[in-house]
């Protein structure tokens, strides 16, 4: 298969719909962005990269962090660390309290801010916020195989100075006993991590591992096991896209993590890894054309994990 | 891969466990099934089966039925159907009618008892009671290509009268508008279909379409398009299990559909349909031994579709 | 004070205003109900009636027929009814399920339906419906001293058609053990106790004995003791107006309960029980100048229970 | 009556039943209290004072601010304040969250915490926070007319420090905009207002002017209108116990208000301000002994505003 006609083939038709969507406006510093963009790459388990349109302008990779720091808390962890956070679709938006009151303060999963929070301060345990943030932003670096790597300082002080909500969710947490940490420093950590910003390209690399039983094929370094990659996978599948997560999986088919920023992470198992990225957002908060740019892809290529 | 041993050695660990779990006691007539049985069954897409244990010992379907049901409906409907049920997971348990009321008589998804309701209602259209259970019977034995498959009709009669909450889902969604039938004739049906009794070794069969990009490679016959068996697949996965899906993709990363009466049936796109029986409930409402026979399935082939 | 006055003073307001609000329109029959009625009865605890406007045209008394059923209730069961109801407020509309779900099946208060169809199905226990629903009556003539009030058999008739909403949360209590009699038989007497038909001088009457310690002035008849006249006061003050409770308080500041008909009675302690009615219901489903006229009432007369 | 003997055979009543409940626990310096104690004071709105047991032994008394702070607030905002908060029972405990997030940010009514931080940032406008809590400190001292009434800095720390569901609370309804100023700003008067340490004399006279038409008969000062009071009133009965509202308005039946510290302070319309203080609480986290307390005065007195 021609991958590379495949993201040419969808860069030409989404060039004229780019605007599409609405631009994330609650982070000031996000709201800044030109919406008119699109960028996709796709980086294969045998490590060719194929890219196309905006694959190489650096975004705000926001939720997407999720699924990286998730890998480092389990990695410190283990599976202890699911007393803390559950395994389980919220049917709700990423940002909503109302479960934690239900369950006693217990995130439904990581991938929902409430979730991410603890495993943020899964990850901060032992360090100073300082030391949490340069253990991230080095494994991104170590992932991607890329030193030009940056968190974007203002970026996560707008959200710092914005960020009630995830305010009111680390509190509330921390009345339940679920945050171990000063909500302060956790959310230091959280806002940067959100903050790294990246291109499709290196996007592309630093999931690779997901696709590839566990371990970097382009690096060799071996990031987690064959069978904690499939599990991440499979969090990924369920509960990626919040509460659009149901509807991802049925046009697009792999387990992905979308980010407010407009990126989206893909992974085909055994296959390749894709970064797509375009500001707009859609209903429910994932990137409009970058959702259905991943259903093209998986329409020519067969590579919906539910059969082709 | 020698697949009779796999199914052999499943059968002999889960042996000395035989009896764990709950069995359903809400409906009378499932509650008096011996809960020490345990079978699996599975059929390859080149048309093997290959079974163990209680695989050819008959129970009742129950929610599995919501899979073939949704089947019919879209294939009645087409993708308008989506109209009036979502494809969200639910977040709550497989009775729960809070979701109901927050969202206006919408069910998230057709695999809980609400969404089945309605989808149970769209195959009705047109049709009496009596003739729609036929078309349901009928399309069973078609999938499955045997007639001795048959509608129990003394637990289709139990469930009818203790089914006080499925008929206040009715109610409510009839309400709102979403139900096209009487409440009394959409549950006439519902009952039937869930008191199809089917044994592992048919169930497997008839779930072959799914693996098999909607056609049965033992008859032939075309069920659904590839893009659907995808797409039902998808929803299995997200929403298959009610709120243990999340932790059925963690463990065993295909998609499955569970029931109350014991049985799992599980598709590996492109390998095999498989379906596994034991009467005892874990907490979340799904065959305890059946969800670990999985487990090791999928470990043991590599089947898994988050990779292997 | 000159009563007389203060109810003609009262109509003479309303009449440019009638018509205002929205008639229940989810009962057909009440649908076609003339919106452009008032009426208002007052009956002090001397025994003295004062009307205005359209105050003898009989209505539907739809909920109002709570206050009177939970007396019943109350009297065959005592304080032990409240083992299957509460006396809390519900914070969410008169036909919401969702508290009932999280409440396993015990309503908040016998003033929402789920609250009133147990209290109906306390009155019901050992009779046949026939037989509740004439106990029912032959209790309001009782309480009117008056043998013409009567049950309207068409209205009964359609809230039965249409009500599904009832249909499904007596379901859902009797899924949770928490109605005795088959769901059929309760709403069977709960939409005929909702069809009385009364007139403002007829009700103001009727509820005389809650503004007199528990005994009607008029016949000396004694009805509940002090002390539980006081209590069911206190629960028509705290519950009586669905989620427009808090405000009925704030603005009129007595004991009332509404019904969709378009009907309120309010009980000043020691002084009156009055009823007003007017088929335009304001945005909580409380007759929309029933409640303006009660404000006035109270600001004219002093008789707010919260001070003068 | 003989108001002496009345408080003398309560106190005669409680005193073998001392220590009952259980003391707040979640603000540590609250949970120092010794729990066996209890006092009573009666201010009648001729000005006589009745006391009996602990009723010069000074308390926090917490959530009793809510009522003078919302005094403060109408005085400031006239009715506009109930844009901002609503006047309807919640229907769930003091500090949930969930109606928050279901009513877009605002409170349903400002007894509960949420409610109560929004009048607070409204008593906060044009003011820095020191500057509101001297408002405060003043303001009681005014209605008390007693200079001694101070705030306990170390109960206001010790919330301060504990307080993660209130910050959590004020941050999500400050990211919904229903918040003007920094959560901190808020906070650091919420907490002092709460931290306010009176004795139960004190108390009953702080809040006579609600007894009798806005007026302290003591001093003669006029707090607010009769209209205001009543209203006022009318908030503290449906509202003014959490999710114990109803029951205290059928057991107690007068318009009261409590605190975690264990107080009560309750109203009599017309007749006289009463305040009780013992430091456990029963279930919905109102004084339990104080609760009982209540009960037995208006059964002696006749007191209930629903009829004697």
């Amino acid at each position: 298969m021609d991958l590379q006609a495949v993201v040419d083939e969808i860069v030409a038709k989404m060039s004229p719909r780019l605007g599409e969507g609405k631009v994330a406006d609650y982070i000031p510093e996000l709201a800044r962005v030109d919406p008119k963009q699109f960028g996709i790459a796709i980086t294969t388990v045998d490590g060719q990269t194929y890219m196309a349109g905006d694959a190489t302008v650096p975004f705000s990779i926001q939720s997407i962090s999720k699924v990286f720091m998730l890998t480092l808390a389990l990695g410190k962890m283990g599976e202890s660390a699911w007393k803390r956070v559950g395994r389980e679709p919220s049917g709700s938006s990423f940002n909503s309290i109302v479960q934690l009151e239900h369950e006693h303060g217990i995130p439904r999963n990581p991938f929902i801010n409430a979730g991410a929070i603890v495993v943020t301060d899964m990850v901060l345990a032992g360090h100073k916020p300082r030391e949490a943030i340069g253990e991230f932003l080095r494994f991104m670096r170590y992932l991607t195989d890329d030193d030009t790597v940056i968190i974007d300082a203002k970026v996560a002080k707008s959200e710092h100075l914005t960020g009630y909500r995830n305010f009111a969710l680390a509190n509330f947490m921390r009345g339940f006993g679920n945050l171990e940490h000063a909500v302060e420093l956790v959310l230091g950590v959280y806002f940067h991590q959100c903050a790294l910003a990246m291109n499709c390209v290196q996007l592309s690399r630093a999931g690779l591992y997901l696709a590839n039983r566990g371990t970097n094929p382009l690096t060799g370094f071996s990031v987690v096991s064959p069978k904690r990659a499939r599990r991440i996978n499979a969090l990924m599948l369920t509960c990626g896209h919040y509460d659009g997560s149901g509807d991802f999986a049925y046009h697009v088919g792999l387990p992905g993590k979308s980010g407010v920023g407009g990126g989206i992470m893909a992974i085909a198992p055994g296959k390749a890894s894709i970064a797509v990225w375009s500001p707009g957002l859609n209903k429910v908060g994932n990137s409009a054309l970058g959702s259905e740019a991943l259903e093209m892809l998986t329409t020519r290529t067969g590579w919906s994990v539910f059969g082709h």
